[in-house]
């Protein structure tokens, strides 16, 4: 019973994509995907945690880095295969390019073009 | 030359997710799917294209209900594996259920529950 919230969610291959916007700015700064545990994850801990692709493994946001998405709500659409966290970005960087948002291209003349400077350093920022 | 920057996506079997996001209020209101064809043309006419997974077809947002969204800005984000328009809404509804956002269910209390009002009635939106 108590995670039917989690089965209600329509979930494609085990994943369903999962948008965080920012608190108060409302900026996007991430689009990544969730399995069960990681909803699961995200909810218990009030940190965001996703699924990664690549790696293959779950994955706590900022786990490296520091840059933990704190998170204040949780809301799905209306077939709800789709997850939106309305989050605090520890750092103020939630690319791992040292961004602010990942959504740092714009299409410009036909060309995408990078309209955010790089706040810190992503040496600096995953060295061990 | 000219369609370089739709080489540059990197697409899924395809694909790629597309946010959409409100200009002004910085509301996200529909998480839906692009190829080609459909962010060829979004640039080229101004309004959201996607392809519709579910009818298998291209789809001119809006087409039937009116509802279409103009396009502002065209972003990606770091991997460029996702694209996030700003747009403006016709008729403030983005969602075929006749609500502003199709982000309108929330978690609360381990319950999704529904946090925005309809609108108009689908029935009237979509009648021939």
């Amino acid at each position: 019973m108590a995670e039917d919230w989690l089965e209600q969610i329509h979930w494609s291959e085990g994943l369903v994509p999962v948008i965080a916007q920012e608190s108060g700015s409302g900026r996007v700064l991430t689009l990544a995907w969730a399995n069960r545990e990681a909803l699961a994850l995200t909810r218990q801990t009030g940190e965001a945690h996703y699924w990664s692709r690549s790696r293959g493994k779950l994955w706590h946001k900022g786990e490296e880095s520091g840059h933990v998405q704190k998170v204040r709500a949780i809301h799905a659409d209306c077939d709800r295969d789709v997850v939106l966290l309305e989050v605090e970005q520890a750092g103020g960087i939630a690319c791992h390019t040292g961004r602010h948002s990942c959504f740092f291209y714009e299409l410009r003349g036909g060309a995408w073009t990078e309209t955010e400077p790089v706040l810190k350093d992503p040496h600096a920022i995953y060295r061990k």
